[in-house]
């Protein structure tokens, strides 16, 4: 049963928030509750990078009867007018009484000072309230707008002996229908969606959302260090998202003024037979690409695992045993460490049963503590 | 919070029984619960073979007050006269007016004939309160009631990438504390405990019961070809337990007696470089070892699943990524099927969480349907 508290409307906000992921681009989603004598008068979520905040969008809601009431806020009001006016500023000029947000701006250059400037003009501000779910909400923009480099989710789906197919290379299906729509949900939430170019060859996939509601496509990243991508792709010529392809200094520049002419933009990262991950995100951050859902096989989860380049696993066990040895692909092949106690840990363990698969969710090590400094 | 009915007591007869795993050998474990007017007069659990039955201790205790009363017993009682006599005939002298029974005996030559022999003598039974539970718990009965063979569970803890090992063979450790106080609990709810000659090369375990409080220990059997098991192995050489080495017909007669003058049992099971480990099951069952947990490496694991003589699996899973390809281990190696659709498969899931260790338990689908069909 609800009670009414503070949690109670935050929870409100956040869900708004919620079901805006994947529709904000870089720009983190937040919600906002406002509440005036026991009643809801104003809710309003950003929708959009370069639209209205959600604080706006539940003052303009209120029409002017916010005065003396209480504002709930996912995200710390902004203090600056950017592409939009401060929404402390609109705050206090409604007249709100009291601000409760859940977590503090991320961006150490602004964070504080929203909150500061209500402070200063007599509105009660508390702070802290839902802050958990508030944060791993916005994971994806903490991380861009600490790093700009893109926050990467690696999704895998193995089977209980960790192969992503038998000896003979048959993967269909590892997981359940329901786990393949929440594989769905996530590229609706990844502004990118990456893989090496062997899936492409074996598999031609169209990397879009297919869901039983109508979601966004992500922009398709294909590492292919030697422009194998053939010209009749889905990919390349289905025209239903932009596609990127990430090669090398060494790729022939025949091979890509014929994939440029299809529209298909080629990205060079460092130059011998692999392509430089890390210079790679670099430059897919440049271009505003704040999150890519990593779909790779066994090699190039193995490659960005190892270059600490992952910043959370989701892996769906299904409950099965294929064998093969070595012939039945890995779902992270790299080199390896040497010791167990040297195995790349997920932390903050989430488990989840989607009728007979689980669904495993982690911060890899490696990326976790370092990052987790950073937002301490 | 409780509701008294049948299943209050009923649960209380089940747990009494589920302590005793691992102490009455190829015997079911019972539990009995004998109430009369509105309180409990009676309770009792099958101790160990060749002595009383559940429904004997708990009349006992009632010492003769349980004329009209109503006997809770997790298994149907027997109706024939074995070491013991039949419990129907007691509960029918006691004048138990009314019997609640979980399950049938799964014998096909006795299920029914105690429930028969109490309704001829006007005593009201109820039959299947708690049945799934009460089947589960016996479920290492059934199988060896039914086939004269051990119920094989196998246990294994890996990484999420299904390593048991790293590359360079450490695997000290993958599992947690918690992990390893549960598999010592399976040693000693098993009567024997199963590895591969490698591993006691590599590890040289004792393969002991250690835990908190004192255990039983399973008789120690490795599987070993050639016969290279050391005499200063632990597991020859420090009684503990007794041990069984399972090798072929080409094994080395001298090493043989070697083994043999430590006290060592050496059972022959087929020719050829490769123990048959159906003749093995076979002779293992004959010696009344009615449960074995599976301790092997990747090699023994693959074979017994790949035979189709594993019965359940419980897998610890550590969440860490080790990497290594083919040389780090495998907890299953084995040829591997074609077909993704041909995977092993898990049936009848049950996943708990151990600190940030999971422990997934299934039945694997080769043994499964026939084994189900057997019993349904």
């Amino acid at each position: 049963m609800d009670i009414m508290n503070d949690e109670f409307y935050m929870s409100l906000a956040l869900d708004m928030a919620e079901r805006a992921q994947g529709q904000t681009g870089i720009n983190p989603v937040v919600g906002c509750v406002v509440v005036k004598d026991g009643a809801v008068i104003g809710v309003g979520t950003h929708l959009k990078r370069g639209t209205g905040h959600a604080e706006v969008h539940a003052l303009n809601m209120a029409a002017g009867q916010a005065k003396g009431g209480t504002a709930y806020v996912t995200l710390e009001p902004c203090s600056h007018t950017g592409l939009t006016p401060a929404c402390s500023r609109r705050l206090i000029d409604e007249g709100v009484a009291r601000v409760v947000v859940a977590c503090e701006d991320p961006n150490p250059l602004v964070s504080g000072r929203g909150v500061a400037m209500l402070r200063e003009h007599a509105v009660e501000v508390e702070v802290g309230v839902l802050r958990e779910r508030a944060l791993r909400l916005n994971e994806k923009f903490i991380k861009y707008i600490l790093t700009r480099l893109p926050f990467v989710t690696l999704k895998t789906a193995s089977t209980l002996d960790g192969r992503i197919a038998t000896r003979t290379g048959d993967s269909k299906w590892i997981s359940n229908e329901e786990s393949r729509e929440v594989v769905h949900t996530l590229r609706h939430r990844h502004q990118g969606i990456m893989v090496g170019v062997g899936t492409v060859l074996a598999d031609n996939p169209s990397l879009t959302t297919r869901l039983p509601v109508p979601g966004l496509n992500p922009v398709r990243i294909v590492v292919d260090s030697r422009l194998r991508t053939p010209l009749e792709a889905a990919v390349v010529a289905d025209g239903q998202a932009p596609t990127i392809i990430l090669t090398t200094e060494d790729a022939d520049p025949e091979r890509e003024a014929a994939l440029a002419r299809t529209g298909v933009q080629i990205i060079r990262c460092g130059s011998g037979s692999r392509v430089d991950l890390h210079q790679a995100m670099d430059r897919l951050g440049r271009m505003e690409i704040g999150s890519i859902l990593l779909e790779g096989g066994g090699e190039l989860n193995g490659a960005m695992m190892e270059e600490g380049l992952v910043d959370r696993v989701v892996l769906f066990l299904a409950p099965k045993i294929v064998g093969g040895g070595a012939e039945a692909p890995s779902a992270f092949s790299f080199g390896g460490v040497e010791r167990m106690a040297d195995a790349i840990v997920l932390r903050e363990l989430e488990v989840e049963r989607l009728g007979d698969n689980l669904c495993l969710t982690g911060i890899p090590g490696t990326f976790g503590p370092q990052h987790a400094a950073e937002l301490s």
